[in-house]
């Protein structure tokens, strides 16, 4: 397995503007605000987070997409404030930075999708996010760069920025996506989030939109792990500008096929960038029942605290990857599980192997390693992309607001 | 909240012999093997591991008690082995452990429990066990020093040994009670395991100790987590002889009472000897709508990989306990949700509170601090004990096999 490096290459979707600065929300001084504006019947379709702890801007933006049935013109987002435990008033707060966006570009509020991230429980400071509308407006572009600087400003520990662009040729015509996300902790310290935006310029409806994005997050994002610990503010947006003029039911495959590769791409991008990650695991889990007991039985491999710090180590503790498929909740028979580290056998029939622990230590001990599990309960298989748990890991998250 | 220490008095129930040996499954040499005998017509219940990957010896010892239909003469306990994850092999070397020592006390193979603890995946040296039995017959002794050398030789990675004892009058005479643990992580280091031992004198069927074993373990052992890791070995057996004289359904609540403070002493002992902790932590859930809700809630926040590292920097950081009630699972809202650490509150109806932060780092600085949640649902609630997850945690875990 290897894991893509940033594509160099983006291929901008017709139909977006993008324009950043530094609202002074971050104590750094950082960009933290970014707008984009979206040409006439761009339709989206979201995906948000199943924490009941939710974020006001999920709340608002879930509520406009169903006001406006799909419809959306403009995107701000603001990074260094989660607006997340705000109460009544950040919700007030969100809405006002809506309305004041919709004033600006002349559409409707609801029009306006936000997202937040960063510090959870502080008020979000609308007032500094207004002052700086207007300059947004004014230097709208859509370039390359100005999309390379909306993957910078929305980022909050990430230690670099996330996209991926992919295009196709269909009926004589390009469709383009581009993908940019935001993460480096399911959830952050104190931060949150998982923030994810893929632009494309096919034409759409929301529903059908909508039906690809439930399918390709169910592939990609539902399918990494680096604490186990579920965000309130994690978004994907899929905006579909249709200024290709191209139909997505005319180009299904092609078009899921891309959006899949987009995501993949930024899904990997998240976790190798987790926080204190020495070591991208890619668990491959085969002979399951089901796609959903493969990846029940991934989970909790991926969210053991004992696994994961046997990885900090590169130790090829096969033991205690069987503990936590047994008790996973799959009504696994543990004399029919097989495991392998790289391309060894370590247990067999639920029994030690035979293998060269040497070897297994020294593949574990590469940046990018593979852990693949045989259930012996059907031909159902997932990959699931997860981290190790070191103590650097333990060092960032144990002191971050005090 | 102050934790008891290991109490200094042990009340010895009559009708339990103890001897332990060297018996060099352990590379250290120590202390390894241990044999106690139960005066005939003893009783005992047992509560398992609900991992799916059950070590040998569970297996074994619960069909033993299956037919036998709880009557029991001698435990076997060895630590340094696991015996678990070792197939047919595994089941055979346990049940020519249990059929030696049956041979020798004259009792049947059946009448023998057999308990594991140590390294999952290698073979068990029954032979090594086999050889040392005829000197552990012969040293058989009813006396406290024995009872504290069977505490210290089934530990593996414990730092010390477990003992709680609790006496009670009933009608005249005397019931006692001595429980002993092994576990220092829910499951170790490709070690397994907390083992409980609780014995006592009171005259009881195995129905009536299974009832009070159930309902103990459930707001004991089961009220605590470490790593959040289920071991393959978890046993928790008790043994009453009946040669107080006094049967337990006239003493039914004393004798309720006397077995909850033993496991809630042993459970709490097992907590604060947990792999490099810093805080022990008194998780205060109220105002759930059922206990079950109350633990389901305490649970996802001493699971959580985030949480656990903020207390390792005594951070107050009551975002991330919000963020992990809301992903529990159970219907709150957020909105009513208080949170308060020692005697301050840090978040008022899902919002922050203000209060003072350096107090707050203060109280979490302690080896042992309260954190309570109000849920806002009802009249229930739990005390749930846990941990913190620190750099010492990961060292200690990531560097074991190799």
């Amino acid at each position: 397995m290897t894991l893509p490096d940033t594509p160099l290459q983006i291929f901008l979707p017709k139909g977006f503007s993008f324009s950043s600065t530094a609202a002074g929300i971050k104590a750094s001084g950082r960009a933290d605000l970014a707008l984009v504006t979206c040409s006439a019947r761009t339709k989206a379709a979201a995906v948000f987070t199943r924490n009941r702890v939710m974020a006001a801007p999920v709340q608002v933006g879930r509520a406009s997409l169903n006001r406006t049935r799909g419809s959306l013109r403009a995107l701000v987002v603001n990074s260094g404030n989660a607006n997340c435990a705000t109460g009544v008033a950040g919700i007030a707060a969100c809405q006002q930075v809506c309305r004041e966006v919709a004033k600006r570009l002349g559409i409707t509020a609801a029009e306006v999708f936000p997202s937040s991230t960063g510090i959870i429980g502080v008020p979000l400071p609308a007032e500094k996010i207004v002052a700086r509308l207007a300059e947004l407006v004014s230097q709208q572009a859509a370039t390359e760069q100005a999309a390379c600087q909306f993957a910078q400003t929305i980022m909050t520990t990430d230690t670099r920025p996330k996209l991926a662009s992919v295009r196709f040729r269909s009926r004589g015509g390009e469709v383009r996506l581009l993908g940019v996300a935001k993460g480096s902790g399911m959830i952050h310290p104190q931060l949150a989030t998982m923030l994810v935006y893929v632009f494309t310029d096919v034409t759409a409806p929301p529903t059908q939109l909508k039906r690809h994005l439930v399918r390709t997050c169910e592939e990609t994002f539902n399918c990494i792990s680096i604490d186990g610990d579920t965000s309130t503010n994690d978004t994907v947006l899929l905006l579909a500008s249709g200024q290709s003029g191209i139909r997505v039911d005319h180009c299904a495959k092609a078009f899921n096929a891309a959006l899949i590769e987009v995501c993949q791409s930024l899904a990997r991008q998240i976790v190798r960038d987790g926080e204190g990650v020495q070591h991208v695991i890619c668990l491959c889990i085969e002979r399951a029942k089901t796609r959903e007991e493969a990846k029940q039985v991934a989970r909790a491999i991926a969210h053991s605290a004992l696994v994961k710090t046997a990885w900090a180590g590169a130790d090829p503790n096969w033991g205690r990857i069987l503990a936590a498929i047994g008790y996973s909740g799959a009504p696994v028979n543990p004399a029919r599980i097989n495991i392998f580290i790289g391309r060894q056998q370590v247990c067999r029939q639920g029994s030690a192997a035979h293998f060269d622990e040497k070897e297994a230590h020294s593949h574990l001990a590469q940046p990018e390693c593979d852990i693949r599990v045989q259930l012996g309960r059907g031909r159902s298989g997932a990959h699931f992309y997860t981290t190790d748990l070191s103590e650097e890991y333990v060092r960032i998250n144990a002191d971050y607001s005090t």
